[in-house]
C-alpha cells in the first residue's frame, strides 16, 4: 500500500512504508547517501548506506523502508533501511536542476521543455492555483443553479468580429474556430436560464505581447432574468470569491510554496463609472477606452481608497464595446458593460446584453454590419430571451496576476502564440 | 424576491410570490385563463380572469400573485390574483409545440432549431444528465488526488494517426486540431501523477453515422504509478460510478422526466479477455477487433451472466490498438488495453501505455511510423515517466446510451458533422 510523501510525518515510527515518486535529489556523502523522493503531495527524505546505487534524478522509483523519527528530517520523519527500485530506465539529466529551491530558467527554456520544467514544485504550484480556481468557479455556480454547457468550437462565422479568427478546412468548406462561446451561451439562457462553460477559445492575435495567447481557457458565464448589469457584477463577485475560496481550500500548499498573497474579495466590489475612471486615471474625458496605464492607476486607486485588489469600471462607451452590449436606456451613449480590473489589469469583461430582436437589427444596421452572418444568432431573439448578461474570465490571466508573472506564458501549461506551436 | 416554480408547493398560502420564466402554455377557457410558467426548476400554474391578455407561448414573463392552495393544481398550489409582465417582445410561435408532454419533432427539425427544441423539458433533461455526469466525474477524480489540466488544441502533428485530422491555417503555417489530449496527458503524468481533462476533441470523420461527431466532449483521465491496466480499470469503475452518483444527486428530476433507468455500476466490473469475448460473440478466433454486432452480444451476455449494464473487454490484439498501448509482457501479441461496453456499445477505450523511451522507438519502427512527427512526445519518455495508463469517455455517447437515443445528435447541444456546421 503506497503512502504519499506528505503523510510520512504521521507514519508510525518503525512501520514499513512504500513511497512512489521521482528521485528529486540524490546526495552522496562519505558515510551516507541522501535521497529525496518527490510525489504529487510533496517531498520525503530517504537515508541509504554510502555507495548505494541510486538512479539519477527524475527517474521514477519505488522505495520500501522503515519510517524513522529524525528531528533533522523534513517533517521529523525519514525512511531508513530502504530498498529502491527504478520504475523506468534512468532519466536523462534534466535541462534545469529541478531540486533547487527556485527554478532558474529563461522563458524559452521554460517553454521549450515544459513537460520537464512544470515538475519543479514552484512551477507546478502555479497550475495548482489554476486547477483549484476552476473547482471554486464551478462549485460556486453549481450552487447557484447554473448548468454547465459545451458549445461548438467550429462555427460558420466569427463571434466577436471578422478579425483575429482562425480558418479551418471543414470537410472542404471554410469554417472558423470560435473566439468565444458568446452567441451560444446567450441562446442557452433561453433553455437553462443560467449557464457556464470552461473551455478553450481561439484568437489569431497577430501581436506578440506578454498578455495574449492564440488559445486560452475562458470561464464563461451567462444568466437570465436580471434587472441590469449590476446583477451580473454581483454574480461575478461571488464567482471570483469562489475561485479564491477554492484556492484556500485546495491549493493552500501551492500558495505557501509560491509565497504569494491571495487577494481578499470585498463583499461588494468597488464600482466606478467609466467617466469617473477616466478622471481618476487623469485621462481626457473623450477617451474611448482605458489603456494599460489607466488600468494601473485605477488599481492603485482601488487599493488606496478601498483596500481592494479589485475594481469594476462600468458604463464604457457603447460605441467601443461589442455590438450585443446593452446601452444605458437613459444615456445610450454609455453602455451597461463593465470590466473587472485585478491589481490594475483587465481580468474580466462583461455586460448586460441586448435581448430584443429589434435592438439587434437596429444595432447591426447602425454599425454597418451585414445581417446574414449573424442571422441564426440574431433570430434566436425572436423566440423569447429574457433580459440577461454575463462575463468571461481568462484563466491564465487570473493566475498570471495572482503570482505576478511577467508573462502569461509562465502560467500556461503549453502556450500557443504567433511563434509557438510546440511542445 | 423571485421564487422558483419548484418551490411554489412550499409557499405559504396567501403569500405574495414572484415567478419569472417563460409562458409554457396559455389556455383560454370561457371563465378562466390558465397560464403555465416554465423556469429552470419546473412548471407552475397561474389562474387569471378570462380575457386577460397573456403574451404568447415562449415569451419571458414575470408573474406577481398570491400562492393559493388548489388540490387540482400541480403540486397542490397555484398562483391567483396575478399580474403578468412581459420581459421581451412577444415570442414568435415556436416550430414545435413545446408544451406537449413529448417533443414531436423530426431529427432535422430538432437540430435546425436546437436553441428552441432544447427548451422542451424532456429534451433539456438529456443535457441535465450530461451536466450532472460531469459533476460526478470531476468530484470523483478530485477526491482521488487528480489534477485538472488544459492542454492545447492546436498541435503540430496528428495525435492518433494522420487520418481524420482537421487542418488549420496557423499564422500562415499548417497546424492541426487535437484529436485527443493523449500526448499531453501522458507527459503531464510526469508532473501531477494523476490528471484529467474535460474538453472538445476534433475528428474529421468522413462517415455519416449515428454515433460519430466531428467535435465531441472527451473526458480524459491518465494516472501514473500503476501496476498494470487493471488499476486503470479500477479507476474507470470508480469514475463511472461517480458519474452515476452525480446523476442521482443532481439530476433526479431529469431522470423522472425522461422515465429512464439509470444503470447500477457493479463494485467490480465484469472483465473478459478479448479471446473469450470473441468466443461469446460467436466470432472467429482470428478477428482483429469487435464489430457492433459482437458488442451487442457481449452486452447481452453481461446482463445475463452478471446482471450488469457494463462489461470490460481487455487484451485486444496489440496490432489493432494505438501504438502507445502496452503489450502484455508474457504474450506481446495481446495488449494491456481495454474497452468498456455500456449496454452493448463501446463507451470507453483505455490502456496501460508504454512508458519506456526504447519501447516507443521500437514500436514506431516496427509499425513503420516516422520518428520526427512524434519526436517531442516520444522524447518526453527519456525524462522519467512511471508506468501509467488512462482512458477517455465520450460524453455524448454516454448520454445517448443512458437515454437510449437512436442518434448521438439528439443529446448534443449543437452537433457538428460532415454536413452540419450550424446552428
Amino acid at each position: 500500500m503506497r503512502s504519499l510523501c506528505s503523510s510520512l510525518p504521521t507514519a508510525e515510527p518503525g512501520s514499513v512504508v512504500t513511497l512512489e515518486g521521482w528521485v528529486h535529489r540524490r546526495r552522496e556523502l562519505a558515510r551516507v547517501t541522501f535521497l529525496v523522493v518527490r510525489d504529487r503531495s510533496g517531498l520525503a527524505q530517504v537515508v541509504l548506506p554510502a555507495g548505494t546505487d541510486v538512479p539519477p534524478e527524475e527517474t521514477p522509483i519505488r522505495v520500501v523502508g522503515t519510517a524513522t523519527a529524525n528531528a533533522q528530517a523534513p517533517g521529523g520523519v525519514e525512511v531508513t533501511e530502504a530498498t529502491v527500485t527504478a520504475l523506468s530506465e534512468p532519466a536523462d539529466t534534466p535541462v534545469v536542476e529541478l531540486w533547487r529551491p527556485t527554478l532558474d530558467a529563461s522563458l524559452p527554456t521554460l517553454l521549450d521543455h515544459a513537460a520537464t520544467t512544470w515538475r519543479h514544485p514552484q512551477q507546478r504550484a502555479k497550475w495548482e492555483l489554476a486547477a483549484a480556481s476552476l473547482r471554486g468557479f464551478r462549485s460556486t455556480l453549481d450552487d447557484q443553479g447554473f448548468t454547465e454547457i459545451a458549445t461548438p468550437k467550429f462555427v460558420e462565422s466569427a463571434t466577436e468580429s471578422g478579425a483575429n479568427v482562425f480558418a479551418v478546412d471543414y470537410f472542404g468548406r471554410p469554417a472558423y474556430l470560435a473566439q468565444s462561446p458568446q452567441f451560444y451561451k446567450q441562446q442557452l439562457v433561453g433553455v437553462f436560464e443560467r449557464v457556464y462553460e470552461v473551455g478553450p477559445v481561439f484568437r489569431a492575435e497577430p501581436h506578440d505581447t506578454v498578455r495574449h495567447l492564440a488559445e486560452y481557457v475562458s470561464l464563461d458565464v451567462e444568466l437570465g432574468f436580471i434587472r441590469d448589469h449590476r446583477d451580473v457584477i454581483a454574480c461575478l463577485r461571488d464567482t471570483v470569491a469562489g475561485m479564491v475560496a477554492g484556492i484556500h481550500e485546495h491549493a493552500g500548499d501551492a500558495v505557501e510554496r509560491l509565497g504569494i498573497t491571495v487577494p481578499e474579495v470585498p463583499a461588494e466590489l468597488p464600482v466606478l463609472h467609466f467617466r469617473e475612471a477616466l478622471e481618476i486615471a487623469g485621462a481626457p474625458a473623450d477617451e474611448p477606452d482605458l489603456n494599460p496605464g489607466h488600468e494601473r492607476a485605477l488599481g492603485e486607486w482601488a487599493m488606496r481608497e478601498h483596500g481592494s485588489d479589485f475594481v469594476v469600471v462600468e458604463g464604457y462607451p457603447t460605441a467601443s464595446r461589442a455590438f450585443y452590449s446593452h446601452p444605458d436606456p437613459d444615456e445610450p451613449h454609455w453602455s451597461r458593460s463593465f470590466d473587472l480590473l485585478f491589481r490594475g489589469l483587465e481580468l474580466v469583461s462583461g455586460a448586460q446584453r441586448l435581448h430584443r430582436y429589434a435592438d439587434y437589427v437596429a444595432t447591426l444596421e447602425q454599425r454597418g454590419y451585414p445581417y446574414e452572418p449573424y442571422a441564426s444568432y440574431v433570430e434566436a431573439f425572436r423566440r423569447g430571451i429574457p433580459p440577461h448578461g454575463g462575463f468571461a474570465i481568462g484563466l491564465e490571466r487570473w493566475v498570471a496576476r495572482l503570482v505576478e508573472a511577467a508573462n502569461i506564458r509562465e502560467v500556461t501549461l503549453f502556450p500557443r502564440d504567433l511563434h509557438r506551436l510546440t511542445p
